[in-house]
């Protein structure tokens, strides 16, 4: 209310500076559009259908299912047309937890905290067994466990995590690095995935487990406290063979069990974890939504940010937050009754986390083929791509991507949010996440400097990434800087500005 | 290595200062403490025990009698002697965790992050049921729950947590703090205890909750990110009534149960806990050991710290850790070849956790009765008691709990130690263990300063007490120290002077 009063007191004085004073109907439209957003949002009431309601949201997995069709719902109530769950090809199998129980019941009890791997299957119902510890480095070592496996609870000694408590889980950026931010030379940037080649022994290792008939695996997990991180899980493709029983295991059960059978004290646990794959739809499916434009109707700006997420909680700051801050833009637009010139579209992507991969096909489907770069007539008529995937945390600034041109023009947008926290803009790449399907085809395609919050230390790909860690204040400035953003971008005269096309053979993953 | 080394040469050069250079027989002594206590440490391997194998250490529980029979296994082992477990009064019952499981099943399957509550039954076998939310601020509000929650899993309609992830879970005492601490006028100090008058719409419930045959209780855990506290329970009492089965469940799930229920959202649950009391001793123990004096056989330096712990999880820095202190402490004074002039015993206390009933009844039986003052004659002969309990930090100085006249010896027999980092001697009183027992009854009890880690943050009474948060350096350091201070109390000519006799009307708790 506070804000709104101010915001309201500047438009009267007629003191709004830069871009957005030059068009007394731009300001009184993003008026508008701030009002809504930060005074009459519904984007936490969005972000716990997506999370609480809907449970977890893994890849092709009835958690998803929910979440999907909860959107497409919410946002035909909402007056958003031509909505759908849009097939995008084949993806694989859904999987979800029925039951997770696993204990230490000797040298006494202890309930063990843990996540069973993403489609991995479950025990052989209720099992009881040894625990046995695996010391080995390469295939070699492996065979002096022959036999010796069957129906038993195995880990590999794997060392401790290191502490790193001295530390605030959370931060916010400080004005300093987002100065040094914004004088950034360009940079790869981007959360680098995990290289092939380093897991030879792992696979080698599961396939062992498996050949061996072990009753399950303990792996251990990032994270302290009783946080544990997901880590993978590849076992979706149709023709897959199924890995063993896998937990993902919080460090200190993994570590206080380790310590024990290295010691000489013979550890027995308990467990019975159930999981459920699903293959009878094994496309994967992105959700859209559109506001239909006037006199640039069939050229386009789209938002979005992958709806699915890991299992182990409900996904709620990878990528709920995101998702929620992308369908409130989309009812704020249409709320504050604005009438785009170009079609604005919001596209929720699925199995991001497996790799990209429903904002990658859309891409195929709909732009053309990165590989090779043969591009179709629609590539041209998209004037951006805006993406929301790094936490919970409020808009900072944005990201160029290296699209030097279109620096200035950013600025002038954030130049009414620099109240709101909202005003780097940073030649940095950055990666990890849908919008470089689009920069991948020659589409400006851009993230948004978010504050990181606990994302890193504590929510992404966790446990504890749950509605508890998503900040009501911080979703609504998203949502009202992403609505501004798409505003400005409908409007303009011109398309935005677009970097050299990539060339075929400079394309990445 | 380092330290010895620099110890050896400060040695050989006479640069050691204050009165440890005044003794050349000190100052040997002392520098073979130390080389035992830095170099030849045990202290990991006794906490390892305490804690891994040991398991959690709840007042009378088979955990604690494990504890408790391996201290006086290794006190023989290290050649101290009239070790046993000295029974001090009846305490009531022990309890352990046999079974945990609990989940969520609708509106999808999670499985719930929690404790059960201490001296609670299990669930009557596994069970599924509703949840309810109860919605009472008073015993009257609760007449319209009346005949529902037979069988229910029930909740109170509860406040989340205020977060609190931008400060960092761990630190240790700064200068300035130290300085502000030697500084300080002396205060009352320690925990507050919970005032009984706040408890009675709890009783009341939990009463209400028996009454009306509840399948279940969830109560919301103070901690975060998987982190789960537990909040006493206090039916240990051989004449207590059972009260209802109930977990202590994590901020996080009973948050979301709460949030989804509230919002008209149906969840079932499913739960299957066994918990088992154990009534064939009602007596309490310390565990006692002793290296005996000569010249001054018949008086006494006592050192302890309580060995039981909370049960959800081995009870690492509250407190294995303050335990294995004293313990090395011995062992180290042992192996040094010292032979006291003072007897020197270590008591390892229990039932620390309801109330000090350990220590409390040791100095009933053996030093006087705090209520009306009078004194048992062995209460003359005990020069100093020293605790340590304020988890698994380092030593940083002492507490003189008001007794001025001792604050200039503290602080030369900490000379020798300041670049250990302990050096700090404050008049503040420290309160909430051990040393209050003694203290109470007029002879000297002081408990060290000890840096606090992520001792209030993560691991005070919580299920991530476990052996992965002790600090091999810490508590080489700690037990170092408190063996050269057991060791100058023992061969001091005086006796530690002392406060004046706390009157009978005096008397706390």
């Amino acid at each position: 209310m506070k804000q709104k009063l101010l915001y309201t007191l500047l438009l009267a004085a007629g003191t709004i500076s830069g871009a957005f004073a030059q068009n007394g109907s731009d300001a009184q439209m993003l008026a508008r559009i701030r009002e809504e957003g930060m005074s009459h949002s519904k984007v936490m009431q969005t972000a716990f259908n997506l999370t609480d309601v809907s449970g977890p949201r893994l890849a092709n997995s009835p958690g998803l299912k929910r979440a999907q069709d909860w959107a497409v719902n919410a946002l035909k109530t909402w007056g958003i047309v031509n909505t759908k769950r849009e097939p995008w090809g084949k993806f694989g199998k859904g999987w979800e937890v029925q039951k997770y129980y696993a204990a230490i019941t000797a040298p006494y009890y202890h309930a063990v905290i843990a996540i069973p791997k993403a489609w991995t299957p479950g025990t052989s119902g209720p099992i009881s067994a040894d625990v046995v510890v695996i010391k080995a480095d390469s295939v070699v070592d492996l065979a002096r466990y022959k036999g010796k496996l069957k129906g038993k609870i195995v880990m590999l000694d794997t060392k401790p995590l290191e502490e790193r408590s001295f530390k605030a889980d959370a931060s916010r950026y400080t004005d300093a690095e987002l100065t040094e931010l914004a004088a950034a030379a360009p940079s790869a940037g981007g959360r680098p995935r995990t290289a092939g080649n380093l897991l030879s022994f792992r696979t080698a290792l599961n396939k062992f487990y498996t050949e061996e008939g072990v009753g399950l695996v303990l792996s251990q997990s990032r994270g302290t406290d009783g946080t544990v991180f997901t880590s993978g899980g590849t076992a979706y493709a149709d023709t897959a063979k199924t890995p063993a029983p896998e937990l993902e295991t919080s460090s200190e059960d993994f570590q206080r069990i380790l310590r024990l059978v290295n010691a000489g004290v013979p550890v027995k646990m308990e467990a019975d974890v159930k999981t459920q794959f699903f293959s009878n739809d094994l496309q994967g499916y992105n959700v859209v939504g559109e506001l239909e434009g006037s006199d640039r109707k069939n050229e386009l700006v789209i938002i979005g940010g992958h709806l699915d997420s890991w299992h182990a909680a409900t996904g709620a700051t990878d990528n709920a937050a995101g998702s929620a801050v992308m369908l409130e833009a989309m009812r704020i637009l249409k709320r504050v009754g604005f009438k785009p010139r170009r079609t604005i579209r919001v596209v929720l992507w699925s199995s991001e986390e497996q790799g990209l991969h429903g904002s990658r096909n859309y891409v195929l489907n709909h732009f053309g083929d990165p590989k090779t770069m043969v591009l179709k007539p629609e590539q041209a008529k998209v004037s951006a791509y805006y993406n929301l995937d790094n936490g919970a945390g409020k808009i900072r600034g944005i990201y160029t991507q290296g699209n030097d041109a279109i620096g200035p023009i950013f600025k002038s947008w954030l130049e009414p949010f620099k109240d709101l926290g909202a005003a780097t803009v940073t030649v940095r790449n950055t990666g990890g996440t849908d919008h470089l399907a689009f920069d991948a085809i020659g589409i400006p395609g851009f993230q948004f400097i978010q504050d990181g919050l606990d994302y890193g230390s504590r929510t992404h790909h966790s446990n504890q990434d749950t509605y508890d860690r998503l900040n009501e204040d911080d979703l609504k400035q998203a949502a009202t800087v992403v609505a501004a953003f798409v505003y400005y971008t409908s409007q303009r005269d011109e398309m935005m500005p677009r970097k050299e096309l990539p060339k075929p053979a400079a394309v990445k993953n």
